[in-house]
């Protein structure tokens, strides 16, 4: 039986100034840079509650990692030991969605800035979601 | 141009009492059911690290869901003013993905018993990270 396949499309875009893997912070909170989320015209409608000052939850598709990898080293250092990528936040995993927890700074038409975002530019955003009460 | 278009692959799926959207609690932490993470056999090496008393995100695929709507009123109550979907948890969005963060309970073998998750019985399972401090 062929296994059930099911089809992202990207809702827009990162623009940010982080361009390379080896220099971007592992996660957001320690000191990645303010970035955009520049939302496709046909999803707009969908942003139009967003405010700034509100928590969400942004999701990305991590499109230049590998599938096959089930473990690695966390934070790609080696003296760590070889975990289970479901325990970790890899970029490498079966299926490379980002989840960044941010806050949103300012809006301007259909661009979100957000701060702390440790995402590449050109990163496609497939969801983005409210934090709700306990961080849930 | 084509927009790209990026393929989930599950990596398992949700065994749960829930079996009908009416009778589901909107959010895990207002009363849903215990409920089974079942990972397929060529994944399980990437769970191996996973631990009862661990939080994590569950990511999932909502397949029953309309991928067409931008807006809802909250909570599926007309009382409440229609609103942007990516201000919303509603399942009705363009990338169906929904994002749980639940306590593991237990693990048997490729199984882990996970506390008020909030998702279908049948439901796929796309991810499950971590949640890191202070709830990120």
């Amino acid at each position: 039986m062929t296994p059930p396949v099911y089809e992202i499309l990207p809702i827009g875009y990162v623009r940010s100034p982080l361009t390379d893997r080896d220099s971007a912070p592992k996660q957001g909170f320690e000191g990645a840079p303010d970035a955009w989320l520049v939302f496709n015209a046909d999803v707009v409608d969908g942003m139009r509650d967003l405010a700034a000052g509100a928590d969400i939850f942004v999701l990305t598709w991590l499109h230049r990692t590998r599938r096959d990898v089930l473990a690695v080293h966390p934070r790609d250092d080696p003296r760590n030991p070889e975990t289970g990528v479901f325990s970790t936040r890899s970029q490498d995993r079966p299926n490379p969605i980002g989840l960044h927890r941010v806050r949103i700074a300012a809006i301007d038409g259909s661009r979100v800035l957000v701060q702390d975002l440790e995402a590449f530019d050109g990163t496609p955003i497939v969801d983005v979601k409210p934090v709700l009460t306990g961080g849930r």
